[in-house]
């Protein structure tokens, strides 16, 4: 058991190598392994390429016969762009597969390892689940809930202000926590923010690492009355755009932010704001996983308040603004304490001089048979 | 250099072991090790009693004839309660010594290593001086600055905040971080207070910890009309109390609270409180080491304008009170950024569901020579 846990977790670390390419496909890492040995090793790299069994499988060759294979998530037993990992292993007659979790598309679920049981193959489901499915919580929301990750990121000081009370504001983070967003950034399908960020900090809001990008994220803005300028930075940054946008905007305006080369949406309004069900259903169906909100105060109160946010990322930086100052997130005034929002603190760790908070909500996506 | 290192680590946990009663003393370790081997180890439990070298030599006898003792903080060269243990280790013969850092009293600093040196002793200072000084924050600032060290415990949400616009409040944070705090208090000279804190909460302020706790705090309270009321549960607690409060307090009221056994201390007042400054000389007069200061938003306010925080432990709770609720701390409204309260963050950790993060201001006390 401990040697299943060791190369379980190596077929994990292989997984997330394709944090940043697999898109909109979930990361997957495989190990095989015969008398002790790895004979061969893969990752999914990237949508419409091999799985990481066809890799692992290719590279241990006719070993693989008589061995046993370890995968992150179920082999899938249906054809897609590439043909069923299922049959793979079958035909390359490994005796035995360990598999970290099912596939959380509830369609297809148990069928990949119905399939390995029914070739004779030993199936042992569960090892190390909990770390599989943090390696994709948004492709596992989407198959799950019919709806991406929802990643808040937040940068206030360490009480919860963003800018002075005149609009006095800078960065108020550190470079390291600054960096890490732009990691944040790059595993996410799409980024979100508001018009009102777009007007006020004209952001480019892609994510900017030393190592060449193999994809870039989706930013899009929540703009009700398309308002987004055509010289803002968005534009001139690598990578498409999506505007949301309500009945009755601009035609001509549309055309021009069309012209260069955004992608427009119309949405339904509710209480005067865009439709939030509607948009979290509009990317998914763009097949979204992860979505990082980097947003001002009104759309942050609106998503917690909305119980859409999954996840909470709160840099904190060591200074106090002091109460007048403006705040993370417009949030009612709450008559009762029952009534506020509460998280579970997942991780707490320094980055340079600042604190980063991980927090989640009641609604996790909890692997099956945990 | 790696082994003198290990020893030196021993001789900081040792000394750690004091944490809760060498009050108004340093805590203090040493270790005696010959050819390889510890042959003694010891530390200061309690002033009036041995100091660390001292049991170390005694466990040692006549085999610490040309040993190596480490010791957290210089040997002491002067007769106080006890005689110097400088001479002891000279009268015992033991080869060399490693000092973590200086006596951080200017007056004395150098003399015992002096001594030491005078007697053929090899010594060298510094190795650790760092984590020494950590051990005694209290005891350094009182002898290089005459002040105690200054610790300002604060407990809110993750926006900022300790109870709803209506006052609706109970503990924001879990019982781990709760636990945690009576570590804090049990480590302190004394636990300070305002009287507001005692109207509106009534609190013990003593340690409540499951060990027999050696020593009991000061729990002191910043009253300056004199308000305590004498059923104050402050009053049913072991351990002393200190009332500080400004001319023209009752006679009676007085009279009545020392019957209780408060110790009743006038202070001067500067701008309609009683003055910080004052406050801060009183108890370093009473040896007071660490101070930890649990107080509502006045008086944290305060004293954090007033440049009187030495290290701020800030408790989070993973919820989002809204920003209309209560600050932790009632500061101005900045108009630069460049006025804001600034902190070094020194450690960031979850606690249950909840963060503590340590920060530090600028005017920190370095060991010597570091």
């Amino acid at each position: 058991m401990s040697a299943d846990r060791e190369y379980m977790t190596r077929a994990l670390a292989l997984a997330e190598k394709g944090l940043y390419s697999t898109d909109p496909n979930p990361r997957v890492g495989a190990v095989i392994v015969k008398d002790g040995q790895i004979i061969g090793e893969g990752y999914h790299v990237q949508a419409g390429t091999p799985h990481a069994e066809v890799h692992a499988l290719q590279q241990a060759g006719a070993a693989a016969r008589g061995a046993t294979c370890y995968v992150t998530l179920e082999p899938c037993s249906h054809f897609g762009r590439t043909p069923p990992c299922a049959d793979a292993l079958v035909k390359a007659g490994v005796a035995r597969v360990v598999v970290a979790m099912e596939d959380p598309n509830p369609l297809v679920s148990g069928q990949g390892i119905a399939r390995l049981r029914q070739a004779g193959i030993q199936v042992e489901v569960g090892l190390l689940a909990e770390k599989a499915a943090a390696l994709n919580p948004g492709f596992i929301s989407r198959m799950r809930r019919g709806r991406p990750w929802v990643r808040l990121k937040l940068a206030a000081s360490v009480d919860g202000r963003t800018a002075l009370a005149n609009g006095a504001s800078q960065w108020i983070t550190g470079p390291e926590a600054r960096a890490d967003v732009h990691h944040l950034r790059a595993r996410s399908s799409a980024i979100v923010t508001g018009i009102g960020t777009v007007l006020a900090d004209d952001p480019q809001l892609n994510p900017r690492l030393d190592e060449p990008l193999p994809r870039q994220p989706w930013r899009v803005i929540l703009d009700r009355e398309l308002r987004t300028p055509v010289q803002a930075r968005l534009f001139q940054t690598p990578g498409p755009v999506m505007i949301c946008h309500a009945a009755g905007a601009s035609r001509l305006h549309k055309a021009v932010l069309q012209e260069l080369g955004a992608d427009l949406e119309q949405l339904p309004e509710s209480q005067g704001a865009l439709d939030l069900t509607a948009f979290w259903h509009l990317l998914n169906s763009h097949e979204m996983n992860e979505v990082l909100v980097e947003a001002g105060p009104t759309l942050a109160g609106a998503l917690i308040m909305g119980g859409w946010v999954d996840e909470l990322v709160l840099y904190l930086a060591p200074k106090l603004l002091g109460p007048d100052a403006l705040p993370l997130a417009r949030l009612p005034v709450f008559e009762e304490l029952s009534q506020v929002p509460q998280f579970r603190l997942q991780d707490c760790r320094m980055l340079g001089n600042d604190a980063r908070l991980i927090m989640t909500t009641g609604h996790q996506v909890q692997p099956d048979g945990i």
